[in-house]
């Protein structure tokens, strides 16, 4: 099950630092490790420069430019750069990274990353989720993975569902059917391994029998927040991955939190935000989806908690569907048409008993409803405790009379309505049942 | 306060019935009384027959076409309309109307309204609500009303809170709130009189000091249903007005429950769904209103309980737009920008305390969130419980040294971060204030 960690070739690792590096850096994927330690999250002036040089010749002109700036600007690697990124913006850029290369030690940390019997993807690797291509400049440089480490085939029908810390009892239990009502249809759920709705998820999706991929703001060496290490953990040892950006011995910052939520809307199929507050960084998760224009879906709440709010702004600027069930998240989650969900009378639970008491209240029998509304018209018109002649019908049904005719023929034959001596009334014959059915309600 | 009732001129009535009927139908104002009982609500068929003949005219022509129809509808009169209603429609709706000529006497219904203190209304009275000639055929021949009979300054700021008979707490509590809500924005509150959601309306307009219309299946000489006798009379009484198409003595049968959905939604400026299942009659207000093109709004709601379903359905499918509260509501119905509601900080309970919550969680005092998110990154960086030189924090920040020395400089300026021999630790001002804080919590 576990695949080996990519080790770089050792042919291709000089001992000695080159560069003023402590470590060589012609191995990409080695390369793309040190990229992932030195720029923070969703850096794109340091995307844009790997872009253009490759992961390892990037790192040589970041080293070359902090010895000499004047040189290393002028040099023709970085010239086309110019266009998009400006010198003075790669300048920042360089003195942001340098403090961080001189400790600089990928290899020291696969080593970590091994010992948890984890993988480091790249771009390119087949087991990279190919939805991150779509960030651009701000795709990973790498993934740290614990657990499952084919995040392609994982993500390849997968929601992420996402949502508030500070979830509510009802924040949850949604989550948690949501997730296991998706997982059953063979999606896995992405989420963020936070306390509240993330956990939710994740638990729902291990209850559905599917896999789940928390996605951390932090190093995968430790599991946070603490409260959620045992849910992590069985995530990590088979029942999905726990994946980081940011390499082992990293701390999850704030803005590690808010960027990490960019991977978990660009490697789901869609993203649906159960619930979340007018402040909730589940909001960010939304943003990003809807900027990569994938579906976004929001779970509406009660109104007047504020619990939902966040849910209910994307509802009114349009910028989520309203998704009530799994099967309505299979639906904007999976290919177009492949999951649509079954008719609304296949799934509602709670219609049968409210229309059977919305009935019994007027009185009217659910064999009259069941004739159609010419009969329903007639039953209306005959009076409740009397009979009534074909005139005085006609009068108050406001029917023709052969109309009249026909919808008492139609009683009649049902034994809902009686004629003697030319005046018709009522037959009810649940009047017993009904009775006796609604004093147990 | 109360208006006359409309009584024809004497003058114009004949003692004696002309063309078979028991009265003279020479006044407009009678003739369309008696067609409120002639005719069911929405009769398409009586509905064009009026617009084409005049009400008047339109009844004689209907009592010479149950003695003669061959006569009649070779005449010249109704030749025209052969283009939009068949002969065979026309003369079934003959049929259908034929029973309740005999026995019609409108004079004396309107003795029985007068007795109630009502008012006969009918297109082209000033007070006619003027959005309910949006209905075309299906517009009503007249209103009977018991309360205030201005029902077109009534409708002119209004919006119809419609939904469940069966409504949850939840449903209730939040119907009362928006119609309190709307009331207080000068907003005329319409509904339709029954239980549940359409109950919690009417009451919140009264507690919010606005008037509000009750539009009734049934006459209004009898309050249906039982249980909102007192709701209604209190309506009738100047609370608002008691409103129906049918004249008293009329019951309220299922089709007449459908057709007055749609006086609901035609003469209020916007529907609002408040609560409703799935196959609540409240969505029939709901067509109608998106059929006439006025704004629709829909309340959410718990997605585990079914009572929202109705509510879910509409937003889902884009006929509603999610409204959460009165402000909302209000910029809904009012005209265009001139009730927009104030920016989410503003009205938003829930948010500070949740977000206090939430950051005294992750242990960040308020004031290094206030300085930004540079002084943010370097108290992230700066050890919980030690304290790191310039170097370490560069590196764990990921910051430049400059930004990190203006981060530090903000951080020591409010008296959060301090330094001692080139060693910068941070500084819990609130260490105090926040554990008395939490401990009551």
């Amino acid at each position: 099950m576990r695949e080996p960690v990519v080790v770089p070739d050792a042919g291709a690792v000089r001992p000695e630092g080159a560069g003023g590096l402590p470590f060589a850096v012609d191995d990409p994927v080695l390369a793309r490790a040190a990229w992932s330690r030195v720029a923070e999250p969703a850096d794109a002036v340091a995307g844009a420069l790997v872009a253009h040089l490759g992961a390892a010749e990037a790192l040589e002109w970041v080293v070359d430019a902090v010895r000499d700036p004047a040189r290393a600007l002028c040099g023709s690697a970085v010239e086309p750069l110019g266009s998009t990124v400006a010198a003075d913006r790669l300048m920042e850029a360089v003195a942001r990274w340098a403090p961080r290369l001189d400790r600089l030690d990928p290899r020291r940390e696969l080593r970590v990353l091994e010992r948890f019997g984890g993988t480091l993807l790249v771009p390119g690797d087949p087991r990279w989720p190919s939805g991150l291509a779509a960030l651009g400049v701000e795709e990973p440089f790498a993934l740290w993975v614990r657990g499952e480490p084919d995040l392609a085939a994982l993500a390849e029908r997968s929601v992420a569902l996402v949502g508030a810390r500070a979830s509510s009892a009802y924040g949850d239990h949604v989550a948690t059917d949501l997730a296991a009502g998706v997982a059953d249809r063979g999606f896995t759920v992405v989420s963020g391994g936070a306390y509240g709705i993330d956990a939710a998820a994740h638990r729902g999706a291990v209850a559905g029998g599917a896999a789940t991929v928390a996605v951390l703001a932090g190093g995968v060496d430790r599991f946070y927040p603490p409260g959620n290490q045992d849910l992590l953990r069985r995530l990590a040892d088979g029942a999905g991955a726990v994946v980081s950006e940011v390499p082992p011995g990293s701390a999850p910052f704030k803005q590690r939190f808010l960027a990490r939520n960019r991977i978990i809307a660009a490697m789901s199929c869609a993203t649906v935000v159960v619930e979340a507050a007018w402040r909730s960084g589940a909001l960010s998760t939304a943003r990003h989806a809807a900027r990569l224009l994938r579906p976004l879906g929001a779970v509406p709440g009660p109104v007047t908690a504020g619990t939902s709010t966040g849910c209910h702004v994307l509802l009114r600027d349009g910028s989520a569907v309203c998704v009530t069930d799994a099967a309505e998240v299979a639906e904007l989650a999976g290919p177009y048409g492949a999951d649509e969900p079954p008719e609304r009378d296949a799934h509602e639970v709670p219609a049968p008993g409210r229309a059977a008491r919305a009935v019994s209240r007027r009185g009217v029998p659910a064999e009259v409803e069941a004739l159609g509304d010419r009969a329903r018209q007639v039953w209306d018109a005959l009076p409740a405790r009397a009979s009534a002649g074909l005139d005085a019908l006609a009068r108050t049904a406001g029917l023709a009379p052969g109309e009249l005719l026909a919808g008492l023929g139609a009683l009649e034959l049902h034994g809902l309505a009686a004629q003697e001596a030319g005046r018709w009334r009522r037959v009810r014959r649940d009047a017993g049942r009904a009775s006796r059915g609604t004093s147990g309600g």
